[in-house]
């Protein structure tokens, strides 16, 4: 590790940075946005799975926070967080067991898709002599998990008569949506899947059934979902960091999220760094070179990050390199810290204290 | 976690699982497949990451552990190793400065491929009264990093001179070779990269000047450098917990490392599991399904993995699946530690201390 107050580019390599300022801005942007309107924000924090990220969040106005794992909500309850939901099922009868324990002291909610799951929940509940609150996560056509919508209200009826159980809505993902590069057919597709969950929301409350909470929305879309009427919570959590995919498809907003790395070895037009597929991920396609200009990163090994000359000033062996990660949320994963900088200073390490959190 | 002697099936998952018998087995090949030659094996630690694997190889035969990173070599040398190879360049002052206080307790090589970094290794070295091994790396055809044959002997000559270092020989990695398909190709490209490796031993003794170490090797090629004349030693790594990668080019060692995943969710033909790509990686392909027979992994999300049917007996909700990681050094990376399993049973979790140790 470096001492506080050394320069961004003076930091042991490869350094995933986070710039507090960025981040700030980010989550206030996205605060303001959803200011004027009634849809509220739960930030996920599968991304981040930082808690002193999720406390900035909470403040600058967020109603709770969204997990992915059991394992990576108990980190957040443990960090003072109190509202979280799980936006996933869980199934294995010991990780409900846990789920109802971690109900007797904190305020938690759990996706279902199942009747059978449902049950499993409510004896877990009732054996602990806590209360889950549930939300039925509805198919909106990510072709992932969720119930159809026509199915819907056999679910919750189910679920309403279950005792340890609160229902307390829906939630569906536009997962399709949200990385669409064309904002015309994005802000269309998110918006035909926020109908598919509005309209079950309308089923169930015709039925007489009261839906508390319509959850959906990622980082992509939260300018169709944080606005869509019906919607009471957003889940996006990308975009407080952010990264290069989402910068690529028109995401405003700003890279507080980089990953600094050396150059060990040049040779003509290429250059090799020390920043390989155990820094950053690929999925999403290569990550960018922020600095120097005229470099472009041509492929990710093992250990080491190829770079190749499109016109830029030559690299030499020591320099450093800045990458913006095309995937966030598994790149961060990755890394035991956040090398967290002020102008360019650093101000502190912040622990990625769920990274690992798989189960 | 759960209770030592639970079954494998039973074990919380995603789960990094590790078949004590099938590793032992692998690394017992692996030396006998040596034993009767004079090439000896220093594995490569950066896809295991753990000192208890380590420790087993040191005791079934290996001359030393070689690591990626600086800070993989710190974990090793707290766990007890001794003599360690990095088989990288280092080129941080500070780094240096941390090289050169390992060096002090411990047999500590590194790559070299320039003299600026041959000088600056020597200086860190006598400011902290420790001598330095170094090894020249030579590029042998696989177009990372490595000086040019030709460029060689002037490397040794100067690295000869420099205080606080002790050239101790060569090492180069075939990198191109080990994972060509078909196996004619790939001895062949080996055998090229190995020629030009002792090669250049070859003109630097024809200088006087002595060569102790040759090193190279991986595992798909462990056949050809293992045996090849003039090598002293290969860094193979992967072929003690192996992966799907290596078998499907014809590896024979064991499935060491797999990963149990559980059925979140059954849409027809689709199963979706809790295994995604915070549990593996996906560079080298897709993960395969070693149990049930039938079903094939079709796609790594973010925090899911999508199973197909293909004729196998239907899955439901909570159902456990086995996966061997296509790429065992970037999977193993994702996990804290390893689930050590024999007859099926858990006997214990090893850390994978040296996961996440990127600089």
């Amino acid at each position: 590790m470096n001492t506080i107050g050394d320069a961004k580019h003076d930091l042991l390599t490869p350094c995933l940075c986070l710039d507090r300022k960025v981040l700030q801005g980010n989550i206030q942007r996205m605060a303001d946005f959803l200011a004027p309107g009634k849809v509220r924000i739960r930030p996920h924090s599968k991304t981040h799975k930082c808690p002193a990220i999720a406390h900035m969040q909470l403040e600058a106005g967020a109603i709770g926070i969204t997990c992915a794992k059991l394992s990576e909500a108990q980190v957040m309850v443990e960090a003072g967080i109190r509202d979280i939901l799980i936006a996933n099922q869980i199934v294995d009868p010991s990780k409900l067991r846990q789920l109802a324990g971690l109900a007797r002291y904190t305020q938690v909610m759990v996706a279902v898709e199942t009747a059978a799951n449902a049950s499993a929940l409510s004896e877990a509940a009732v054996a602990a002599g806590s209360t889950i609150r549930v939300l039925i996560e509805v198919e909106v056509g990510m072709g992932r998990c969720g119930v159809a919508p026509e199915d819907t209200l056999a679910l919750a009826r189910h679920i309403l008569v279950l005792p340890g159980l609160a229902f307390e809505g829906l939630m569906g993902y536009e997962g399709h949506a949200v990385m669409l590069p064309e904002k015309g057919e994005r802000t269309r597709v998110a918006g035909e899947a926020m109908a598919r969950l509005v309209g079950t929301r309308d089923m169930l409350e015709a039925a007489g059934i009261g839906v508390g909470i319509v959850s959906g929305g990622g980082s992509g879309t939260y300018d169709v979902t944080g606005v869509y009427p019906g919607l009471t919570e957003i889940q996006a959590g990308s975009y407080a960091t952010m990264d290069a995919k989402y910068r690529s498809v028109g995401l405003e907003f700003g890279y507080a999220l980089t990953l600094l790395a050396q150059v060990l070895s040049v040779h003509g037009d290429v250059a090799i760094t020390d920043a390989g597929l155990k820094s950053l991920s690929s999925e999403f396609g290569m990550p960018t070179v922020l600095a120097p200009q005229g470099w472009e990163l041509e492929r990710l090994a093992e250990e080491h990050g190829f770079l190749r000359r499109q016109g830029g000033e030559a690299l030499a062996v020591g320099d450093k390199v800045e990458l913006v990660p095309s995937h966030g949320c598994t790149a961060i994963n990755l890394h035991e810290h956040y090398a967290v900088t002020e102008d360019d200073r650093l101000i502190g390490y912040w622990p990625i204290a769920a990274r690992g959190c798989i189960q």
